[in-house]
């Protein structure tokens, strides 16, 4: 009962942020990732390397494609496989630089459900910066 | 009904995450801000800054309680002013770095707004997280 009086006060109160027709520029922007724990399991750059890593068959032909270091992309791919059930990349090891590499099951399934929630997200943005300034719920 | 059904096969194709119980660990996160046009208008740091104005009565003041620079506060001030269609901080002029600053009712608004989308948004990435590495759409 406090609670919904409080809300209605503040909804009769609250003029938005003022947003005239004129502003249609103003948007709710943000960024996505998945943690395990308190490490970042999945994000943006990582879906993106895992599908170079689909594309060139090796870690470093990946990097390179992305102008990242070898290093930094096989600790990233490490750090992946570390925290998920399962490994998403299988590295084969042996010569320099190791062998080839290629994704698993579970490297596919995390990037089909990495773009999905990122096309929810955008979505969810979308309907947010419809209702800026609107003062909406 | 049809909700139902579609729910159910999602769930057999997709392997998801491969993630099992004892995952329970694996979280959405992410960030939040709002644009104007190509630029940043309000972010977490901008929000805070404008509630320790309101409650330092400064840009100077406020800067200082959160290890900000003056001149980085004030031009984040000035950024926010120029981008909204009324300043959110009314600065007062005079004196070495200036007089003190006041929070505008646009400025209280922009607050008010930030956080109950922030708020949306938390409940969003519960939801899901929840749904992780089950398939569920």
């Amino acid at each position: 009962m406090v609670h919904r009086h409080r809300r209605q006060k503040t909804e009769r109160r609250t003029p938005g942020l003022g947003v005239s027709p004129h502003l249609a520029g103003l948007r709710v922007s943000g960024r996505l990732w998945i943690e395990s724990g308190d490490e970042t399991f999945l994000s943006w750059g990582r879906i993106v390397l895992l599908e170079r890593i689909r594309e060139h068959g090796s870690i470093s032909a990946a990097a390179r494609s992305m102008e990242m270091s070898y290093r930094h992309a096989w600790a990233l791919c490490d750090a992946m496989n570390q925290l998920a059930p399962k490994p998403l990349v299988e590295m084969a090891t042996g010569g320099h630089r190791g062998g080839g590499a290629k994704l698993t099951a579970t490297g596919e399934a995390a990037i089909a459900e990495f773009w999905r929630l990122a096309q929810e997200f955008r979505l969810w943005l979308a309907k947010r910066s419809l209702r800026l300034g609107k003062g909406a719920k």
